[in-house]
């Protein structure tokens, strides 16, 4: 049992501009790749040891994928190729302008440059009673802790002759209408429709219920409104229901209750709405806006000339985006290569140069042969083409080879067979409060 | 929140012959398979949803697989097409066979025929201390933590100073040189070798130990002498020390004292060494004997001629096997093969055949090019030609053609690239004690 007063940071002083990156997504990667070279000491700090790939994180969540599909360990990411490039697998606890230095659970270092790449953390808007039974879905564990919970409802239900109880346990809810909610929504769908008949001969599927939740008037607000017009369309087709304008109000593991007073029973309810930054101690309040850090066009926070913020954590205004960039990967990516440029720029002696943001377009997959894709120039797909597209574009993106010969074989897979293919319930934590969690704790309980 | 009084079995009686079958392992599956039809009523309980392929397991340990790939979920096994199958993953309580019931934590239900393979589980002989602190290997969630322990411990060397301490976390005790004791000391000794030194260009694995400790005084105590001499010399070319009768008498953590009194510090003790058999309580003592149940040539456990077991969990005395079958999955296999046979003989009035143990012989892989393999008529072979049927076997036997195309191209990507994929640590349940519990923790505290 190693004690964090017995680790320490062990980074040796190699005389180059140290460049201390917090957080390894998309942002964090991108920066640190572009780095490599003999100009800077670069050091990353992350609490987990690997870089997921966010993105296709519902399709663990509903069985399509294995997590380790989509997680690349940042190490591999970063070997002995790349010299003086230091990973640590910590928690950072602040940032302090004045020493000049960022604090971790296991000690203190100086910095140059040090560049916030944190993301963003579910928002539950401070409703204790949603945190604490509502199913997140922003890191792995909780994609595994998911997967596990829609399987067991299921076993659960079959189990069940009190009517109403199993109708809350067939009961999905998922409140959010963005790109995250609306993918898990057709995954569920598709599911019931091809794998769960299957596999629960005696059950019927049709009282099980997909309910979408939105608080604006349409799905996917990011999108074009012909897109989400079409994503609608899709959702209904697939037998999705959608409540838009429509606001959760409280939910204590069983019901849910709406803003207006509607109720339904559910023992799901998982919770894609809102996310804020996951900022982390040390900043003035001046330099934060709703959770994020205010960057100029340099990525440079507000009053602090080496201190980067770049991503979602990072609030970019600028002309064409006057309330900053949609918090999807392609921004991270772009801000984390350009401000790689800006701090060369900066050794240089250079002036900087701002960001300008390619928007490449966004995309949205409903189910099979059906998704919307938003292009440049005011292009908009749907439907198979758009489909193809979205395949396309999460493979090309997808980090690793290995990951992208594993979620493809995933895909062929399915394509043919109709099956989610990792349909293993693993329980990643214990909700003590829960009959799973009780069977958790059993498979350890050997006698 | 489902509360285990609110399930019921809902199992329907449909009047047939019910055989209700108490595990989804090796026997378990290839009795329900053989099963399928028009005579009986087939109901399996587990307590996972998975049939898992075990023999595997240690390279989900050491980041060679993903969970995934090595499990199957039993309803995929045995879907609709299946009439008159029922799984439930429930906890079976008891057996009585004074109301020809079985009980389970959701509720009783009757039986015609009753088959225990549940299988073993580790043996600790007693010592709470070890148990408390080892790291078994037997479930997939086991797995998890000791790939999230054994990577883990390299991060945290990695941010030590205290030589002693960092030595401690580089020292890996693998308790029990059988198939799981030698497989996984090879992987790691592999891991040492290619992976780990790309990860950690600072560190120095030569000081990474991994000592594999046996009581007797050869490896692999079930093969063939020839192959435990050979898989001894591969072992010590590879870089595994070797312990022969050696038995561990005490582990507290961070201390490992063998009978005799030597001590060597270590983080991570895996317990591969004894097995004893998950037995359920409501039969007489004197049905089984050190942990197993005692069975016929039938598999009928004395005394009880409608209870049966089969594999690791039943012991069977024949002339040539006067101690009972090895406990790998063909004893199992071919028992469930066996006794399905032997259960329409009983409904036909027929006499039952006796079981008979074919040996297609044993295997175990220690490395790249390095395997050993007992074949019948005395036939061992080593090196690449073992190493080839190693591969050939396990991915013949692989449940699912799925499985087989995930294992096959992680096992075809890690030949080429000497990487092992699967590198990212998951903590599937928390240790309290330890650092890596605390991080685990850390990840659910979003605030």
């Amino acid at each position: 049992m190693i004690q964090v007063n017995e680790l320490t940071l062990n980074i040796p002083d190699t005389k180059k501009p140290r460049v201390v990156i917090i957080g390894g997504g998309f942002g964090g990667v991108n920066l640190a790749k572009k780095l490599k070279g003999k100009d800077f000491q670069v050091v990353m700090f992350d609490r987990h040891n690997y870089h997921g790939f966010w993105p296709l994180l519902y399709q663990v969540a509903t069985a399509g994928l294995e997590p380790d599909a989509i997680a690349e360990p940042l190490r591999k990411l970063f070997d002995k190729e790349y010299e003086d490039f230091h990973f640590r697998q910590v928690r950072v606890t602040s940032i302090n302008p004045a020493t000049k230095t960022v604090s971790t659970i296991v000690g203190d270092i100086s910095y140059d440059f040090v560049v916030i790449a944190t993301g963003t953390k579910p928002n539950y808007f401070g409703n204790e009673q949603i945190k604490k039974y509502a199913f997140p879905l922003k890191q792995i564990p909780e994609a595994l802790n998911l997967r596990s919970q829609l399987l067991q409802s299921f076993e659960q239900a079959n189990m069940i002759n009190d009517p109403e109880l199993r109708q809350s346990l067939l009961n999905f809810v998922i409140v959010g209408g963005g790109p995250t909610g609306v993918e898990l929504a057709g995954a569920l769908a598709e599911m019931r429709r091809h794998v769960l008949p299957n596999d629960y001969p005696g059950m019927d599927f049709s009282k099980m219920k997909i309910i979408l939740v939105e608080g604006m008037d349409r799905v996917l607000p990011p999108m074009d409104p012909k897109s989400s017009q079409k994503t609608r369309e899709y959702l209904e087709e697939i037998g999705v229901e959608l409540k838009l304008n429509t606001l959760v109000e409280s939910y204590d593991g069983q019901l849910v209750t709406f803003k207006g007073g509607e109720q339904i029973r559910s023992h799901t309810l998982i919770w894609a709405a809102g996310v804020s930054g996951a900022q982390i101690p040390g900043l003035p309040p001046e330099a934060s806006e709703r959770g994020r850090y205010l960057v100029n066009l340099y990525n440079q926070v507000v009053g602090f000339p080496d201190i980067f913020a770049i991503g979602d954590i990072a609030l970019m205004r600028s002309e064409k985006y006057p309330n900053g960039h949609p918090g999807v990967a392609q921004p991270a990516i772009q801000q984390g290569r350009h401000l790689a440029k800006n701090l060369y720029r900066i050794i240089r002696k250079e002036p900087l140069e701002p960001f300008e943001y390619f928007d490449k377009g966004s995309l949205a997959i409903i189910g099979r042969n059906r998704a919307v894709a938003d292009l440049p120039k005011n292009l908009h797909l749907s439907g198979f083409i758009a489909w193809v597209a979205w395949l396309f574009v999460h493979i090309y993106y997808l980090i690793g080879f290995r990951n992208k010969l594993v979620v493809l074989s995933n895909w062929i897979y399915k394509f043919f067979t109709y099956e989610n293919g990792t349909r293993i319930i693993i329980r990643p934590f214990i909700r003590k409060d829960d009959l799973a969690g009780q069977e958790f704790i059993k498979k350890y309980d050997v006698d």
